[in-house]
């Protein structure tokens, strides 16, 4: 027996009534880009047949003009897929497009399921089949259980599920989203130009297809669209919602409007309310590009001290960079993010980054900061420590490999060879978001799960290692 | 719902205890390749995992070095699968992988099964899935529904299937290979130069690896490749064979054993038969090349009248061929075969083919022969009319599109512009071969089919055209 | 007859010494993969014979391990070529790798040349053949012209040339590196952390590799990089400088130092220079990213008006993108810039770019800020406008496309749609960098030359278009 | 310096007056492919500018549709280059396209100049560069050398040429095609169906364009192909022919009319020879495939021997193979080649193949067929050996690399372990075709050069291997 995977995050979209529904999918996703670069897939339904094209990559790389002209329909359905690690095939990629009792189905997930892998034992236990390792999977095989029982099966299904999705289905004649009861996962509806009602991801994808954002999808609701419009349904009570954070602190786009809020005026308030905790004389507040930009310009404007741009990124970095020989190693640390030494030379400066996850790369900059000849570096991270595992959709390594898993902050304070380091307090961080401080899920930080996580999880890591064939879901 | 597909020209290779089991397998797929040029792949297990590559293309287009050193361990299948159509996807090349209750199993498959649907229709509706369109699917599905129940949940699944099957399957720790009761499809035993066991679809296959061919897999029988070497065990009784004899008239490599003969002389003896049935008078005996060639070459052994090439095949030609503006289409004819003007003029010439699909090209090659000055043209097909469906691996055109559906040899005879026609009689067939006769299935001649067939071809036909995602199996 | 073309950004290196040339120019080039996306190019020396190779797309695209790999020698010069046609081809890309009677020579070009077409057709009269349109091609029939019958062929070659030019030439045995007499094109000189010479366009090749800046190459110079370190001499007398104020303006990576200044500290004072000439009364300084982002800092920093970012760049967006249909054409706008509505809703807004070519873009995003709610935009531009050919490296449209060519600051801003309009003064501009004010070219915004240049723009771009096969130099 | 190099086996085309003259290139390169398979180009005159597109791989692989579309024009060439070794690169594929003093012209080559390294070295010395190693770059010198002082450049140049050459040029109204004084090399005059001049090497690719064949292009003769139809003119006198024979014996595609023979015809007759010269008793007589088929055809009629097929090709064999294991390397031998034991065992077989190179790969498949069981090999080459060097277009290995050039055929006999061997002699080879036996050059045979070669061969080969940028001509 093998485990599902963690690796999740994801970007989905959907649309029902365009005569071009896979254009239009098309630029949503390349608007979702920034939630997942390893894979993208279109299914497209022409009210007969459902299409599917997906594929590695980029969303340009994916599709020529020919796939998109093929995926013939006025209902479409697209996902962004997340890129960890090199082992990842083909077959991950999503939609999956499955044929049960019901027909054809195409499902898009955001998210992770914490039950999957019992659901995929039962499942197994009575016959089943599997080619995948994504959680996704388990979902189609729970629709296509309760199909000839139940009234609605959809809904059914999801009440099976714990743990975090926002999906989005295809079927023949209409399009169903969801999102879990506690809303870990953005999903928004909108309405094109046209008219014809839209699911995505983030705000972001409306503006790229030029749709109006309506409102969020509410966790526990399903929306249908299709030629009667949209309808919507609960399939579960109103929980306590547990929206992710850290969508907030990173992983979301800076224009997206997000439970709430406006991205980027959530993390320029992060940058204030860590110069309101952690002061300091300098002469520079210097961003971490382009992660810590928004924040550093909070903590220049709360701070009054002035905002320089000191490290500078090379636009055109990708993963295919041909490894330079040993002694080359060292000196090639400048390719990515490269230091203005003019700027940096004999001068106190307190950097901001949203972050620090392994801590490696963070120490790396420090060191190359200290060489051009900063005087003081005072590291101020918009986000509190990340210590624990997160089970419901971002791919952070194992604990063991997070800095701040069993360091204390001076320990990471002299790892780094920084002179002073302060993270935003937890409770620093939900004061900059305007829901009450209990809608948030704030797991990787205190390790206080809202729902029951009974897996020890160095031992999933390690049977993702030995699977090739079947990375996670989406 | 949908149904699966009759492209089932296929070959399969299993290997057991080679530390290059991968490697082995790509030589064998390689030696293989003219049964199937769509896609190819292979599985292997390490003993602890089954990894699997797939890919469309000709066997080196889908493996690199790097591919072959991933599939590690000793145990290996492989498959290569026949290219038909346009629309296939990646989705359909084999060996399927998949995980069940019983852990991972890859299977590689050559036939048709005429019950698939059914059996799909039956799983669909106790819930579980398909993401293929192959009859190969099913297949596991009945692996997974017995594996809890029965002692031997492989020779239950095959009890329950009905058509034409040579199945590898790779488990973590063995490899089965089995063979349907009615010797449909070829599948022999071999034994590498290092002793180890080995299966495959010819007996080039083995020559191409050094094994040595120990015999034939028994209808109805399943040999198990492990450490314990080989064992045999029967699944079902002994029943009439129904060799396809299509394989002997054009589809192996003649250098093949195969049903017990030898394909290069049982062509050749075709060609004999047929000079004794239509003998004529003629200056030459020309081969079509290179499908011709041993017919015609027992033609003119018979009739001693002199064999001559007269036709040269373009030996660069692919599919990739520009089409040629509509001025030269006409034009362009000569280009896969080009017609020798000076043997042919002014000749009186029979020649020789294996078999008539369309009849179209075996036109435009008359008329080449024509205008290249030939006299008398006599065309001799070693092979009776083509004139139905085979629903047990081979992929012909729909009965409709087959010239000799609805002609006479008469109005083929005048449709080809030639002189004479004469196809080889069945029973002429039957006899250039060593076993009897009722142990060959010539349905595709006769309509006369071993086991009853109660689909309308026409609408599987239809269906199919529809189902772009999901093609058939192997 | 043909002309020579305007495509004229690109970025050059050279090393000797280092056994791992080809890799240290990789990494280089690289580095300065800004100054040119269309090709990329490395050419070897072993001491012996030299190899090189070329291809279009980024550098990791165009090279693979083992084309470095073969790249053997401790001599080794690369090439960046900028890409603005999509008629550009392979044959376009340097260096150019040639035979002569002095033996192999290979040679990468930033520049371009005014004088290219008449040494073309004096060399044509006398029976030389051409193989590219590069203006980089003279320079070796030059080399060759005179090997036999001067002391200094590469100096006596250099004295024919007119225009801009950065040159490093590849010979077996060592590197020469050379600049034009006025200094159009950067050119610097660095040296490895092993002791060893390098050249390159910018000081960020230097960094990226771990070398150290020694110094510019001084206009009229030619360096020597052998196995006796670097020797220099002059081929012309000194002259007035003419650097390219251009390459501050937009075209350098901020981390460069250029002409004696840091490109980014030079923008941010361009900023202020800008707020002093043209304040205005508004809530926020928003910057255009990135191009004005430097620029904006500065304004914010002299003006006391807060930095906020309000338009969010798609990272990911490529050239590869598909059309969208034309009803969604209107609609896919903000998929590379993205307007924050809540940051620019109601508010009096001063946006800062740093140059306006066609206006086209611009207009469209002031559009966006427009639908956003922004009350007032002032848009202000750090850089005077545009209205001129440069014939000296850099690649404008032709003038009758520069928005400024021919319409006065009051038609521009009404064509914008902006409620203001500054344009950065020229002596604004110069003030901002620190060599005296004469040794810059401002010939773009003043229509000075440095030189004569005395041929129809137009005409030139007429024969560009018609002559697909030889796009220009480097 | 450097030396141009030997590898000389390609195909040309041209045609003048068709508005899709780069379609019927494209095909009638398709139809020319055996000549040549590394690399395929195509320039085309719209009547103002040429355009080339040249590439490396099978003609199908260089050329998309949109390839062939750019390339307007009604006048066009093309070339098929051989290839031998894998530094072989794109710089190499022909036709050259470039520009001098008379505009642009193109040119495609097959033969190989032996004064080229001459000339060569007398434009390096007045300044002239080059950036190929092929001996068609010198042509387009002397072209552009004598442009402004002779009334027919084209004439002159070719005075200079010592050599084999089939030459045709594309300037930007008309195409020239031309043949050395001695005929090495085919050039065949057609007409398309619409009465449009055209040349090609060989005759079977005006078969594939739908073109008759008019004549052949004369030694010493130049073709003019315009608006007003083909005109002709000599360069040079009649000299005695010198047509190569291996045309014949190997090259050539059988259908093809050649020197006045068609191919296939004088090989069946070599057979015959062949059989007259070295009867053997014998039970069959077996073709290597597809080499020897032609004359064991002969022998076989000449003999009475009963032709068999006993050795089977694979097809789909190609050069991305993957080596095999060490282990299985023996073992792999059967892979492109396949014996059908059946036919060959206790049998006394006769083998024909055309001609033994290096022996090796003759020498594994004798060791194949009697691990068959053959009783009793002989085999018979319908060529004499093969001992020295040519000079003149064929890519034979250094001479201390042929077999046959320090050893006696009993010597070879041994080697191979046939039971006897005879080659067809030189008079009995000249006796197969029907022109007088002085006509044809037989120097790889006999040692006897038609016009004088002074260089030694192994220097040349030595330095090609140095000389990776820049492989030979066409």
């Amino acid at each position: 027996m093998h485990d599902t995977d963690r690796k999740e995050k994801c970007g989905v979209f959907g649309v029902w009534g365009d005569p071009d529904a896979a254009h239009l999918s098309y630029t949503a996703l390349y608007a979702q880009q920034h939630r997942g670069q390893e894979s993208a897939g279109i299914a497209a339904s022409d009210g007969k047949r459902i299409k599917a094209h997906v594929g590695m990559g980029l969303v340009p790389e994916v599709f020529t003009d020919e796939d998109l002209d093929r995926l013939k329909g006025a209902a479409a359905i697209g996902h962004n897929r997340y890129s960890t690690t090199g082992s990842s095939k083909c077959e991950n990629a999503q939609p999956l497009l499955e044929e049960y009792v019901g027909g054809q189905v195409a499902v898009a997930h955001n998210g992770n399921l914490i039950n999957a892998d019992l659901l995929r034992r039962h499942y197994e236990e009575r016959g089943h089949i599997f080619h995948t390792s994504t959680d996704t999977e388990v979902i189609i095989h729970l629709l296509a259980a309760h199909h000839l029982s139940k009234q609605d099966p959809v809904a059914e299904a999801l009440t099976h599920l714990q743990g975090a999705y926002s999906l989005v289905f295809l079927f023949r004649d209409h399009v169903q989203a969801c999102r879990d009861p506690w809303g870990w996962r953005p999903l928004v509806l909108g309405e094109t130009a046209e008219g014809h009602p839209c699911v995505a991801s983030e705000t972001v994808a409306l503006d790229a297809i030029g749709a109006k954002f309506i409102r969020e999808v509410e966790p526990g609701e399903i929306v249908t669209l299709s030629e009667n419009g949209v309808s919507s349904r609960r399939f579960a009570d109103v929980q306590q919602p547990a929206h992710c954070i850290f969508e907030h602190i990173y992983f979301a786009n800076p224009s997206s409007k997000l439970f709430g809020d406006t991205v980027q005026i959530a993390r320029e308030t992060m940058g204030e309310k860590l110069a309101d905790e952690a002061p300091v004389e300098a002469d520079y507040v210097i961003p971490m590009p382009d992660s810590g930009r928004s924040a550093a310009l909070g903590y220049a404007r709360q701070s009054g001290i002035p905002f320089r741009e000191g490290i500078v990124p090379n636009r055109y970095v990708g993963r295919t960079f041909i490894q330079p020989t040993e002694k080359q190693r060292k000196t090639a640390v400048q390719l990515k993010l490269n230091v203005i030494d003019d700027v940096v030379r004999d001068k106190r400066i307190i950097v901001v980054d949203d972050s620090i996850v392994r801590g490696t790369t963070t120490r790396g900059k420090m060191q190359q900061l200290r060489r051009a000849g900063a005087r003081e570096i005072h590291l101020r991270i918009s986000s509190p420590p990340i210590r624990h595992a997160c089970y419901f959709g971002i791919d952070f390594p194992d604990p063991s490999s997070l800095i701040a898993n069993q360091r204390t902050v001076e320990d990471i304070c002299d790892f780094l060879g920084v002179d002073s380091l302060h993270y935003l307090s937890i409770d620093g961080l939900l004061h900059c978001v305007s829901r009450p401080a209990n809608n948030y899920c704030t797991a990787c930080f205190s390790g206080i799960y809202r729902i029951q996580v009974d897996r020890p999880v160095s031992k999933l890591r390690l049977e993702r290692d030995q699977m090739e064939m079947f990375p996670s879901g989406g």
